[in-house]
């Protein structure tokens, strides 16, 4: 790495499709940004986990305030290889992108818009970051559900996000006073004006292929961005 | 999938470089064989983790025995989107290859590994499933330190393998009767006579893109033992 390469933020929400991060989406952009020769940093919020949820049954087996419940910053280190920082000490002065991979994390760690839809409020360490990251300039990525979090924190600059075709969640969207634009698997929604760029992937990929391809559109389309 | 698509099965041992799989070497590797157009089934032992790692702080939280240690079956569940069986139901005649991504699940919930070195007895479920897999002729391929629980179930037939350039691992391979190779980190061991095929990933790489690299050579010269 060198003063000239381009550093990217991951943001994690945990480790598992079901109750943090989505390892394919997480992986995936990862390997994305060190392909086009740019450094990366994991970060996750040092919050609890809404719910863990075991990934072979599909059930809870804990939620928040159980002793057995787990920690996201904790969880997602797993995807990091223990290379990762608490959120709090994202500074976007030393960035030039961030990019949150989805999982239902984004929905129940980041927020709980899960539950609340529309209404969800935001971890504040989440909505810092991103609200940082925005007065900075920095370019904005976000794949799967988390572009929720986004539409949410940046409501007020009306952003353009997609999360694929869903019309609940779409609407949703636009109940929050964003801009929702129904997209195919592998497309990409590029809001120019606010620097945030979006794309479906497991919302609407039915292959590890294709989020691949997908998160490689996405960092593309942050680098087009860049230039 | 038809008939003639070539069928993978990747067996898990957890979900973390510390403690299970390696997230990135899994990851690449389910993404290697989706690409070459294989279909490909995750598996894993019901079986408890010999520990349970933070990877944030490094720290064991449990042991075996422990109420809050986790199970591999569940944790290896995440990578795979809970889309995984167990691998007692691993019968080697539905299958043309079987895939180890590494990770100290390996080393410490495959077997003994890291306590025991070359005297490392193994799960009794994964030695079942190389053993199957060997006396059907399937391609075995395995990655990381994977590679000495394959040395170690099939020692009498002094498989060759390699795990790097680590002479201290090394030398247990040699003591328990199989062949060790030392490579690069992008190389690939092939052991022709018995079906297997090794190559380094985390034990020399230092970056996601060397284990995306490392992973389809390791497809690629498994396809070609297929061919």
């Amino acid at each position: 790495m060198n003063d000239t390469t381009l550093k990217f933020a991951v943001v994690l929400s945990g480790c598992g499709v079901f109750d943090g991060s989505e390892i394919h989406e997480a992986t995936m952009t990862m390997l994305a940004i060190d392909e086009a020769g740019c450094d990366y940093q994991c970060f996750a919020p040092d919050t609890w986990q809404a719910k863990t949820i075991d990934h072979y049954t599909g059930q809870a087996t804990a939620i928040a305030g159980d002793d057995d419940n787990r920690n996201v910053l904790a969880e997602s280190a797993r995807i990091a290889r223990g290379n990762i920082k608490n959120l709090k000490e994202f500074n976007a002065k030393e960035y030039d992108a961030i990019v949150f991979p989805g999982g239902f994390g984004a929905a129940m760690n980041w927020s709980n818009f899960a539950i609340k839809g529309s209404d969800c409020e935001l971890n504040k360490e989440v909505e810092r970051a991103i609200h940082d990251a925005y007065e900075n300039h920095l370019v904005i990525g976000a794949m799967c559900i988390a572009p929720v979090v986004i539409a949410k924190a940046l409501a007020k600059h009306k952003v353009k996000v997609t999360i694929g075709t869903d019309k609940g969640v779409g609407a949703g969207i636009t109940k929050m006073g964003a801009v929702f634009e129904p997209k195919g698997t592998l497309d990409v929604c590029v809001d120019e004006e606010n620097r945030v760029v979006t794309t479906p992937a497991y919302m609407l990929a039915k292959s590890i292929k294709d989020i691949r391809k997908g998160t490689q559109n996405l960092i593309d389309e942050m680098l087009n961005l860049l230039d």
